[in-house]
């Protein structure tokens, strides 16, 4: 049985560069990247030549669908499925087998090793995946320049809609139902519908504060199409906005116009970061932007490349980013500005326009 | 600063029976549990007589108001965090800290061993909060009580709305909004209606298939009220039964019933899942009742107690469990029928009425 999944042809030549002769995922992306199919309990297992997704009994139907091309391997019981891994490694030749410390429990990976006794070699190979998952190719751009279409097409509904007296809560369900009808799976997050004091917290849950009268209202929303996210931010006030607000707002704006202008190849991330950084700290608000300015965006809302201070990665054609400066006040409230952009041979495409 | 989260007070009190001077979390439902806050990204470090919560600075505002009485302490970067942990451990004269191997990488562990050197022991304490979790409070039957009560009023609707042409994602999108509008946060995990064959998927990924006449209609959904969770499955037809589906769902009605006859405490969970199984094979059908008959539901839509054939739980009054055996039959459909009860001193109480 042979799979004609293009990530996981290309994972598997990449297997030689982790020196290992197999390579284990419980990470539910990666085998959603690597397999076409990823859920709790799920495992795949990688060698040069073959690949077998162990699967719970009750989605074992549900794998064989979408997983196609690979081998699918039921699992009963948790306490036979390490050997049931062992077994199938030593039976395909293999002694060493990659793992990704970073995305396993410690409880697996001492079971794994336990049953292996001396017979396999378990590596830790942190981020294997990413080299391949940061740069997206030409089925994944559809998708996920579709998920930039819905969520701006969502967010232009949520502005339409909006009034006060609804509450947060409201216009979050009134964008997740839209996105739904317009071609989304699901939102790729928790929506976030901030509004007034609430929006000075950068990961606000939303609740159900009523919408009032000339606040502001931030709303960091998402959608899922085709297994890809998009992520967009907009601040907007319910009416008139106050001296400061206009003045918060404008230098949010001025960052994030800046830091999308500098997106090209060979540009590394921390610079982008250094840019939307200097402009709010001219405007002396450097200690209220309290994040990094951006991340990358796929099958995972937050992924490589990092878009922050200490991040090393350096921008190349197919990645997407986010540039998403804030400043917030506590007390007050905040405004965040965030698109989602394709890194192009050229400089950039916003998917969020 | 004393935390007054009687969760905590329970926990600090049982680090005795775990012999450990303290205990160190990353997994969020616990954080939620013990401290009232939990994101991606924070951890918790708890004493006899004190209790941290760590977070990423983008968060600390937003901890500080949902965490009360807790110290909170802002992480900067991952490289220093490690660090930090163990010197509030040394500084509290810790010398051994448990932790769930089942939820924390192999990476965040290996850090923080790393950074203790010889001065701090770590000591895998699997399933240190599940004695505690299991059972519920006042406080917590009164949300699962709201999230049962709104799950059901939900599923009202879609019954009521569904019709042929209809997409399985719009009535769940309805449905989603509905109960968001109905006092839910959100839905307690993705929602699915699975029209036709697909519901021979236990769990199916909600598409876009229209929904036909006469067909099957299988929602297994949930709610979340002040954070916790409600499970509830129904399956119904659009229009006429056939013979073969008043076969199917008798069976799985009478296994249902039967089972929850048999819910009280003392009880082995293992007996309510033989009592499905029974009946079930008994019209047979066994080998199509893929999966365990139920599960807990608190924080999390899955944990203890598991009601399995190879649960070793007993059932005591507090502890809230789905019934739910199904039968699935490739190329045909399935049926579940599912409800979240809670184990009352004389017997049951189904909170999905």
């Amino acid at each position: 049985m042979t799979n004609t999944n293009p990530h996981c042809r290309q994972f598997q030549k990449h297997l030689s560069h982790l020196k290992v002769d197999g390579y284990w995922v419980s990470h539910i992306s990666d085998l959603f990247y690597l397999m076409g199919y990823g859920a709790e309990g799920c495992w795949g297992l990688f060698g040069k030549h073959r690949a077998a997704l162990f699967v719970p009994m009750l989605a074992v139907e549900q794998a064989a669908a979408l997983a196609k091309g690979f081998e699918i391997i039921p699992l009963k019981k948790l306490s036979e499925a390490y050997a049931m891994v062992v077994d199938y490694a030593r039976q395909a030749g293999w002694k060493t087998i990659g793992y990704d410390p970073s995305h396993v429990t410690e409880a697996y990976i001492l079971g794994l090793r336990k049953a292996s006794g001396s017979k396999l070699k378990w590596v830790p190979a942190p981020g294997a995946t990413t080299p391949l998952r940061v740069k997206k190719d030409s089925k994944e751009l559809k998708a996920l320049r579709g998920a930039g279409h819905v969520v701006v097409q969502g967010f232009n509904y949520m502005k339409r809609i909006a009034r006060p007296g609804m509450r947060e809560c409201d216009l979050a369900a009134e964008y997740e139902s839209y996105i739904r009808k317009h071609g989304a799976t699901k939102a790729s997050f928790d929506t976030i519908v901030a509004a007034g004091k609430n929006a000075a917290y950068p990961h606000y849950i939303t609740g159900n504060k009523i919408l009032r009268k000339n606040e502001m209202v931030l709303c960091d929303i998402g959608a899922l199409v085709d297994g890809y996210c998009s992520d967009l931010t907009r601040t907007f006030f319910l009416g008139t906005i106050t001296p400061l607000g206009r003045k918060v707002y404008d230098t949010v704006a001025r960052a994030q116009k800046l830091a999308i202008q500098a997106v090209q190849p060979g540009v590394k991330a921390a610079q982008i970061d250094r840019i939307a950084r200097d402009e709010i700290e001219r405007a002396g608000y450097g200690r209220r932007f309290i994040h990094s300015t951006g991340h990358g965006v796929g099958v995972e809302i937050h992924e490589a490349p990092w878009v922050g201070a200490a991040s090393k990665d350096v921008l190349e054609a197919g990645m997407i980013i986010t540039v998403e400066p804030g400043i917030y006040l506590q007390g007050w409230g905040g405004v965040r500005i965030e698109d989602t952009l394709l890194v192009t041979r050229t400089g950039h495409e916003i998917l969020t326009k």
